[in-house]
């Protein structure tokens, strides 16, 4: 088809290191992006983005989540283990901005929620702060922590035990509409992306078309 | 501000099967979607669709994704076991239907290349088949699965060993403009979206204004 570039291992080596982590970060595609509420042990609040979400199941609700050992990550993986509680705070339009600057490394003894005027809300008597202006929100309950040896990365499994979503955003069948909700996806290290909806297709069958499951 | 729904783990437990698996699976945002190509010892080729990817870090140039053990992802499985090498193809909005329907549970010895009409393509002697049709190709050499016991999944995690980009989507710095490669996304079980880009935002540090890397 088009005109390609090809990479190879040795080609991928001997990129110059910040062109390397852009490349590599975008390649998986576009991802979550959120930002995670915690508390230390003395209540001192932190906040930071993330785009390492993935879904592991559904029934327990569990949801997985990639740290690397340095500032800020640290901080966030530290109050979690520590503390076992945590929220995941989609962000929209409206926040984007002070999402990334989140991700600057700040003292331990800053909270990324006065720095950037995003609002701590507390509810249901769940431990960590949520995002006051964030559409849909998530209070998750650690689980288990996985070593990752390859490359010296962690993987955290959380349990989603507390969900917050506006009314006319949940269809019937489960489905939650994002785009509706206004929650934004990114990719690589700093690009922000709103969606347009292609479709919602029907579950796929051998020797079954697939239909739209939207009402035109 | 506006009225939201909330669910806790006693109300997410009394949620019908169909409903809790579409909520679940939307919750963590939009995610990365693509087309795993992979052949069996025999050479016979499988493809299906998986929304589960992470990057896991850029030295060496990680990727990660989760198997539940049901067919049809248990064959892909078996197939990077086995044969230690798979494709990833992002998907366009001209195949994404096509996509989709490899999420049918075909019988095994049927392959989802030949189904969906989707081609293979062999090139630079990588064992795995990729996706013609797609734009942006990896090839990934299997590493290392991690049994997650809390569920009974798998995270496999390989490093990318290929890559092939269009030309005029590569930009200098290692940023890859997805975008342009018509890449999309996908959220829950089955709703497809295209982006729109909102910005490149700058490097954050503290005490600095974010600023726009797009020239205008």
């Amino acid at each position: 088809m088009d005109n390609k570039i090809y990479f190879d291992t040795e080609t991928i080596d001997r990129l110059e290191k910040q062109q390397r982590v852009h490349l590599i970060n975008s390649l998986g595609g576009f991802k979550s992006v959120a930002l995670v509420g915690t508390s230390d042990t003395h209540g001192k609040t932190n906040l930071g983005i993330f785009s390492s979400f993935f879904h592991i199941g559904a029934n327990p609700p569990l949801i997985g989540m990639i740290f690397r050992p340095s500032p800020p990550e640290r901080d966030t993986m530290r109050n979690i283990v520590d503390t076992r509680f945590y929220t995941i705070n989609h962000i929209n339009e409206s926040i984007y901005k002070q999402a990334h600057q989140t991700s600057a490394r700040y003292d331990k003894d800053i909270s990324e929620f006065d720095v950037t005027g995003l609002k701590t809300e507390y509810k249901n008597n769940f431990f960590a702060p949520f995002v006051a202006e964030s559409t849909i929100q998530l209070g998750i309950e650690f689980r288990e922590k996985i070593d990752i040896s390859l490359n010296n990365t962690i993987l955290i499994i959380g349990e989603i035990i507390q969900i917050y979503i506006p009314e006319d955003c949940l269809h019937k069948d489960g489905f939650v509409d994002l785009e509706k909700a206004n929650t934004i996806t990114c990719s690589g290290l700093d690009s922000y992306h709103k969606t347009v909806q292609l479709d919602r297709l029907s579950y796929a069958k051998p020797d079954k078309e697939i239909t739209s499951l939207l009402q035109n």
